[in-house]
């Protein structure tokens, strides 16, 4: 129903269109209407328009194979996947903005409406600048009951439902006639697009109103509407029996057999088809907008891939010097900020930045310089419009994402580290929704999803245990491995190099892990491409002897850790000059995966951290994900893989580290104690430095209460002048 | 502020009640009042009321080893983990709940009020029964600005907050008056504290009322309320920059200085604390309430461990034949409903079940026999008090189970499989917060949290791809593991075993996970309950030869894939009848793990699995988790994990088998391939039987199209009769 009032609006206004569905099991009202309006043949051509298209279109539903009863990418049209609840209307309000003439009408089920998500996604039109952005047109639809009782939105009054609405910001108004529900229905979206089409006209006509009050329809139907009525002396409409199966047994059962068929004889099948050849009548499909109008046809909503274009990484390249100039060192995220202001620059109304923290608290607010906060509430930054949305909730932050790429814009999620894990599962059905998509022929590329996690476990100084959790990794590993990349830039080029690869990049599910912290940098930017396109390789300057015949290997694997990592051979260096120590750094964790599209072959694999030398491996997260990774590589043992094993607290950057056994004299002790047993002639040296490292560490829980006497974190870096 | 007229109001009326602190950084308020009330004192005796203790707790604060910045369980008095936010008022609802005497105030910082899990929250109230519990009094704080702009709560207008409140149900009260904020404030929790008392004795005295409108309190007051007005011409107070750091450099910048002096004088400490002492002045103490009337000291909020009493689930054990029974098998959690019955009627007011499902979606039904269901906002369910809660938010019931457990009381979450994932940031938060507490030493030991996946991903054929995610798994195994269970058991008597360890452990996070299908049952409780105790053993009627001096290990772990694992056995005994093949399941996953508290050692795995042969791991999940637990066990590359790999649609559930992999020929085959290496008797044989289960893959993808056709999904399992 909902779907052919659209369509009356669309043929009416000439609009611009789609539909969002929230209610899980949607599909068949979706396919019904896709078959309907001919854009399901246009991309599936054995669903003709006869006897048996018609026929498999039945058949098939729900079926092996055959379409779900959940909307996916499967559906022509559709931008959302119908499984998990709670997103559809953050998604619709992504795809609308910097899309002016667009609107989505989205459906929000009272299942959906019970989520947090949805919750706090109401407040998404406070953020639509209507000069600059379209509209969505959200129908929330009520029918009282769950599969055994009644929603939380069912049992609200109309005066609540009014009142809370009211609250969120929108005019409010209900569907329910039930006399005469289409004539109710279609005057009630007219009203809405009308509403819609004022507040945009004064925006764009220069008189822009303040808090703009958007349309918001309640629609009121009894559950199971047009459904079988009674059963066996028990109401079905209206009640929760409607739900799922309201008839248990009609094969058997005469009078359920007989309730079926006077229900599904009530539609008139054969009013709307020839009942010999299964063709559509003519005349219907006049109500059917033309061509790419069609909601399951909207080129926005399966747009082609146009490329970002990116300013050259170069012009935003460090060199050596710029960390010590005037004493004044430069976050990563700073830079990074000037890299996405050119990109803003160069490309507009086709990159956003969206984010649960503010831009400030991550250090890449210079974007701010080159577009505005898009706060439409708020005085200072309303009608301005604006590339950054910044909202403390990641699951509207994401769902905004999600539906601005998928309509073929560009993104960016800026997030603390341990915050992200909020969107994992949104995060696994996406990775879901564009896995199925990618294997959809008719379906173009889209823009990857990227995520950059500034401030990260290691630095919470401030606040403490509960903001380490590095388990985004783990959870984006198991996706399907060509979709997603994971990259630990350890130095401002190496980021650069990153977000460069993850704005080209289509279809994926990108993570950069960084920080807004001051770093060391490595490499000039020449010598920093090569290594990020190797994905991991032999730093010969940081490694003794040049990385030659090793007794033992170190790998470095984020920031902190790579840092430590490094400390760690220059401390070997020092002590037991006679160990040969190649050290390795990791900047895309997938290559140690050999199923992942940057996977590397065994043969590389072993080229690089040896076949058969101790490996010590610092990593930034959870080990377990490197665990998962290098399994099914050969002689995984002499792999020890250091990383966060959930300890910390209030405490000195440097004491995370020793607390979770990741610090300089860790790596180091557990490279002597492997290394040496190839390589006897070290063991004197090895056995009096092991001693001098475990002093070290005893003595750091002495006075490490005292902040001022922590050794400086990134004091004695190894080579000073690499 | 608060703090104090909570404690007014506790001396006036003799409350039990404490605090729940939902803004992040809200510590040092809570700090200060511990401090002041004694609390502090009693835990921890080293800040003493003289001017050592008030030095020390000044310095220590947000210091390395001393208080963080957030409230956490090293805070007498808290329930509540002070670092992801939006979780602080689903906590409290939960608190409260079966405490009817108790009055939980919560207060949600305008920066929580944005995030999906609090937006939802609000509902809550409506699943409060006044007569059986007790109350939440939530403040909401609104102070206008985060870090460098509005919140979205600070940029609505009072009728848009009265609106939105209204509409969830509450009554809205204002507290703004700044000329005399304390007075208002006053008055404000007194009307609150009788609001809360007309409906409960209401409720308690026979005439209930309908959908009671519980009291909310608005607090507006400007952002840095009390410190710096101005600096340098810029107004602080009132403003963005009063967040965090208002003043820059105090140490160099002399008028910085003065303000911050003048603005720490304001509180005329001296008037509180003698100077030369530290002491505080005795009638200032006279505000205090009594003993463990304390907020800090509230028993309920830090209770005894009192375990509930269960009934024996021998009582509940299934033998072979009830399987049987007239045709009709009985799925899992039918079983465990009929068990949970007798644990709520044995223990009342003391267990409650939270679920985002209905259960009768989970076949947990048999419990509303005798309880109810919760929802006070419909006629049907209200005012009959009940221990089932159903709301369709994962974050909520989260919430309300952490706030029922940390109080004492027990709890199960049954939950589909693939939307467990949804509350994993705050499962992780949780396992934190009692990893502390665990390390805090006068805290007594809380009843764990307890979830129960019961729809999983194997058995998803009308839902599709969109609900098969098992990651759940992969995020527990990071939290520590002595805190943390898993269990899979493979049938209904196993699935006793694994309920009754979780409801008798302490302080953990357990995950079982069932199914609601119907699956065989494979021993009598007296040989499971073995089993379950040993985590692993070796099935020798499902093995051949005994299982000893074995060619090849397969291992079950699961439900589906368990069973598929115990038909390869079949299918090679037929097949291959040479090959010798050990049989093991794995029903606590943690046994792998050498640092668990259930982690075999070295000696028993190798006794259990081999020191070198072929193992073939046919596991529920993604493979991950266990290639990550079984990292550091030595000859790893031996062991071959078959699991979830991302593979699905709509489809049989034998071809989501085939699919991924873990089918009972796929087994067979990898069994075969490894195993016939070191017993070249089989080659022959071997070889015949992998062309024809190769044969019979093909097959299946051939006719798998046509539900009859597809082999019957439990049929051929080996032995018949065990």
């Amino acid at each position: 129903m909902v779907y052919a009032h659209c369509n009356f609006l669309i043929n009416r206004y000439d609009v611009d269109m789609f539909i969002v569905i929230g209610p899980g099991h949607g599909a068949p009202a979706a396919l019904a209407n896709l078959y309907f309006e001919g854009s399901l043949q246009k991309y599936y051509p054995s669903y003709q328009s006869n006897l048996e298209g018609i026929t498999k279109l039945i058949h098939n539903f729900s079926w092996p194979e055959g379409f779900p009863s959940h909307v996916n990418s499967q559906f022509p049209g559709s931008i959302h996947e119908g499984g998990e609840l709670g997103y559809a209307l953050a998604v619709s309000f992504g795809a609308v903005m910097d899309h002016p003439d667009l609107i989505v009408t989205c459906i929000v089920g009272h299942g959906e409406a019970e989520t947090g998500p949805t919750a706090t996604a109401w407040h998404s039109a406070k953020f639509i600048d209507p000069n600059e952005s379209g509209a969505v047109l959200p129908i929330l639809h009520l029918n009282g009951y769950k599969i055994s009782s009644k929603t939380i939105y069912g049992s609200m009054s109309d005066q609540e439902l009014f009142d809370l609405f009211t609250g969120y910001g929108y005019q409010v108004r209900f569907i329910e006639n039930m006399d005469d529900i289409d004539s109710d229905m279609a005057v009630s979206m007219d009203w809405a697009y009308q509403q819609i089409r004022t507040i945009q006209k004064a925006a764009r006509t220069g008189k822009p109103i303040f808090q703009p009050r958007w349309p918001l329809l309640i629609m009121k139907t009894p559950k199971g509407f047009s459904g079988i009525k009674t059963l066996n002396g028990q109401q079905i409409e209206g009640t929760w029996r409607a739900h799922q199966i309201p008839v248990q047994d009609p094969i058997h059962n005469e009078s359920e057999f007989s309730a079926v068929k006077q229900w599904l004889e009530s539609y008139k099948i054969h009013e709307l088809i020839d009942p010999k050849t299964g063709v559509i009548h003519a005349d219907l499909l006049k109500t059917v907008p033309h061509d790419r109008r069609r909601m399951g046809d909207n080129p926005k909503s399966m747009p082609e891939f146009v490329p970002l274009e990116l300013p050259p990484i170069t012009d935003y390249a460090c060199a050596r010097a710029c960390f010590d100039k005037g004493g004044v060192a430069e976050s990563i995220t700073q830079t990074l900020g000037k890299y996405l202001s050119g990109v803003i620059k160069r490309n507009p109304h086709r990159f956003r930045i969206f984010s649960p923290d503010e831009l400030t608290s991550n250090k890449i607010d210079a974007v701010l310089k080159v577009t505005n906060r898009n706060f439409q509430w708020d005085k200072e930054t309303a009608n301005k419009g604006g590339q950054v949305l910044e909202m403390l909730s990641e699951h509207t932050c994401e769902g905004w994402m999600q539906g601005y790429c998928l309509t073929g814009r560009f993104a960016m999620f800026p997030s603390y580290e341990t915050f992200l894990g909020i969107v994992t599962t949104m995060m696994i059905q996406y990775s879901k929704f564009i896995k199925l998509a990618s294997e959809t022929k008719w379906r173009s590329d889209t823009p990857s999803i990227n995520y950059i996690e500034t401030s990260t476990l290691w630095r919470q100084e401030h606040n403490g245990y509960s903001h380490q959790d590095p388990m985004f990794i783990n959870n984006l590993i198991n996706m399907k491995s060509k979709l997603i990349h994971i990259y630990l830039p350890p130095d401002v080029n190496s980021s650069l190099c990153a977000v460069e690869a993850c704005l080209n990049r289509k279809r994926g599910v990108n993570l950069i892990i960084s920080t807004k912290k001051e770093m060391p940098l490595w490499f000039n930017m020449e010598h920093t491409r090569k290594h990020f396109a190797a994905g991991a390789s032999v730093w010969k300057q940081y490694s003794t002897f040049d990385g030659l015949n090793p007794d033992v290997v170190i790998v470095g694997c984020g920031n902190e850790t790579h840092v430590e990592a490094v400390a760690a051979v220059g401390l070997l260096k020092r002590d037991v000059p006679n160990l040969r120590v190649r050290f390795i750094n990791v900047v895309d964790l997938m290559v140690l995966d050999i199923e992942a599209e940057s996977g590397l072959t065994d043969d590389t694999f072993e080229n690089l951290f040896t076949s058969d030398k101790p490996v010590i491996f610092n990593f930034h997260g959870y080990p377990s994900a490197v665990r998962s990774l290098l399994f099914g590589r050969n002689h995984i043992k002499r792999f020890k893989v250091l990383g966060y094993i959930e300890e910390g607290t209030t405490t000195t950057p440097f004491k995370m580290l020793t607390a979770n056994k990741v610090s300089r004299f860790h790596v180091a002790i557990e490279a002597l104690r492997e290394g040496a047993k190839s390589n006897p002639q070290v063991a004197l040296d090895a056995h009096l430095a092991i001693a001098q490292y475990e002093g070290h560490l005893k003595e750091h829980d002495r006075y490490i209460v005292e902040y001022g006497k922590d050794p400086e974190y990134l004091a004695d870096i190894f080579p000073k002048s690499a």
